[in-house]
């Protein structure tokens, strides 16, 4: 199957980050909004993404030749191709795409064209289910469809897509043309021939494809994420010893950037107690884990629920 | 207690960085070999650590005023402190202390002028203990012990030391002048006073004293690395991903260096598989944890442990 057009349902945040890093490889890039009203909201996402790779475009020449330039990964095969003109080249793209994007509320326009939908409209299941049933009868036989849920495993909504062989996950992280992962999830009713089209498909936009076998609650990011979150509130929650200590022997013994009660700040406490509460340990008042939490729920009672109320274990301005 | 001399037990690989780092930071430092044969096999040891400082102080002027310099964290309290001046200084410290340490196999030489002695000997328990007996008479009153065992906890060995209020844990990475992490561990026990006069010597030696205030195994930082390992197998053991996947997933993800399987293949195959079999998962065959310690246990037949054989999951040379 070769892709290419795309279709991204719902403009929110992620969803035009995916639209537009699309539409900057090459790709022909309708975005689908519920109503006039969304439309309107996408839009100015858009421009911003359009001033946001205008000026890491303008960064750019800094980073040729450097010996371990942090660059927008999603830009750039790799560090050599980072030259003059192909930094000029991107610029041209980037003003032509800007004007190509096309925008539209109407089903027929938006689907009918489409090799590829990108689903990433609200996390909820009835919405989505209705979206898929919606859109199906207007897709073309071999079209493929990915969700961009975080949530929701790809087989809770198969049924309704009216082609579960071509129907899979495709989950990105933020700002994707810097944090260029996209995680690739099949179900046990995707072809092959789908989840390699969509494996080439992330690759074509320049992002790594972590390609998943089977469906994984949390993908891969996630299923490693939570435990080691965890692993550091049974220290906390056990008075083992402090969140900063606890992040900086983590740092300094294997020089990652980030210690769990800093990830914790950036996921939000009030997530981060959400999952926790989950574990089957926490139901044991006296276990490390419900220690933990009963900690985090006085911090959250006081306002110190991480970066979105500007404090968490750490201050941010 | 203020601490001025201070004892190593033991000059294997990592207590001759600790004796030569602490004898860096102006200690008065003798080492304690059991054996005449022990103490030449150390100086060889203590020649190459000044021979590495040689070499790292004479890259350190590249340093000074870098945005974001790569440098020995345990030779300058901050990048602010990299100065030609400082520079010289540490070089002429370097060129002295190389020649002050001291070598002994003489108890009362190595142990009646202690004011702390740090036990680096082998991982034996029988030996720990038969250490800590033997050097207790020769100790002065107030003379605090830590001992670095990575397995064992300090209430295994305080019984035996005379002075289970001044005796601790105190854990430290390797290549300790630039990965400057000292886990201190306390236990019941253990005096406040010795506990925060250990955590100022961590301080004074130029490291990051991570504090501990209970004990607990595999200190703070392989009670993290353990369930995130876990973490990564469990994916592995129930065939969800490839660990190059799993590992470039995490390293993008969350900008770390290393993901679970760069990690253990520096740790070495056949440590994780003894560790995961400690798992009360891995009893069951079915568990992804057991069919991940299979995986391990056919790697390891085929010598793919890791750094050590050249070549676990990925290549080295």
């Amino acid at each position: 199957m070769k892709i290419k057009n795309v279709t991204i349902a719902g403009g929110g945040v992620l969803g035009a980050q995916i639209a537009y890093v699309t539409a900057f490889h090459g790709f022909n890039v309708t975005i689908w909004g519920r109503s006039e009203g969304s439309i309107e909201r996408i839009k100015p996402r858009i421009e911003n993404l359009h001033n946001i790779f205008s000026k890491e475009l303008m960064a750019c020449p800094s980073y040729i030749g450097a010996e371990n330039p942090n660059y927008p990964r999603s830009f750039f095969k790799d560090k050599n191709e980072i030259t003059n003109e192909k930094i000029e080249e991107l610029k041209n793209v980037n003003e032509k795409i800007f004007k190509e994007i096309k925008y539209t509320t109407d089903l027929n326009e938006a689907f009918s064209d489409a090799d590829f939908v990108i689903e990433a409209i609200a996390e909820i299941v009835d919405q989505k289910k209705d979206f898929y049933e919606k859109i199906s009868s207007y897709l073309k036989e071999d079209a493929i469809i990915a969700t961009n849920s975080s949530t929701f495993l790809p087989s809770t909504f198969r049924e309704y897509t009216g082609r579960e062989d071509k129907f899979l996950s495709l989950h990105f992280a933020n700002s994707i043309w810097r944090q260029n992962l996209a995680e690739v999830m099949k179900h046990d009713k995707t072809s092959d021939e789908a989840f390699e089209s969509v494996i080439e498909f992330a690759k074509n936009i320049g992002m790594y494809p972590a390609v998943i076998k089977k469906e994984q609650a949390g993908y891969i990011l996630n299923s490693l994420l939570v435990p080691f979150i965890n692993a550091g509130l049974n220290l906390y929650g056990n008075d083992v010893a402090e969140p900063k200590d606890i992040d900086m022997d983590w740092k300094i013994g294997t020089g990652s950037p980030r210690g769990p009660f800093e990830i914790i700040d950036i996921v939000g406490i009030t997530t981060v107690i959400n999952i926790s509460k989950t574990n089957p340990q926490a139901n044991d008042p006296n276990s490390p884990i419900a220690k933990a939490i009963k900690k985090l729920e006085e911090r959250a009672a006081k306002g110190l629920k991480g970066i979105e109320t500007g404090e968490g274990f750490y201050k941010y301005k």
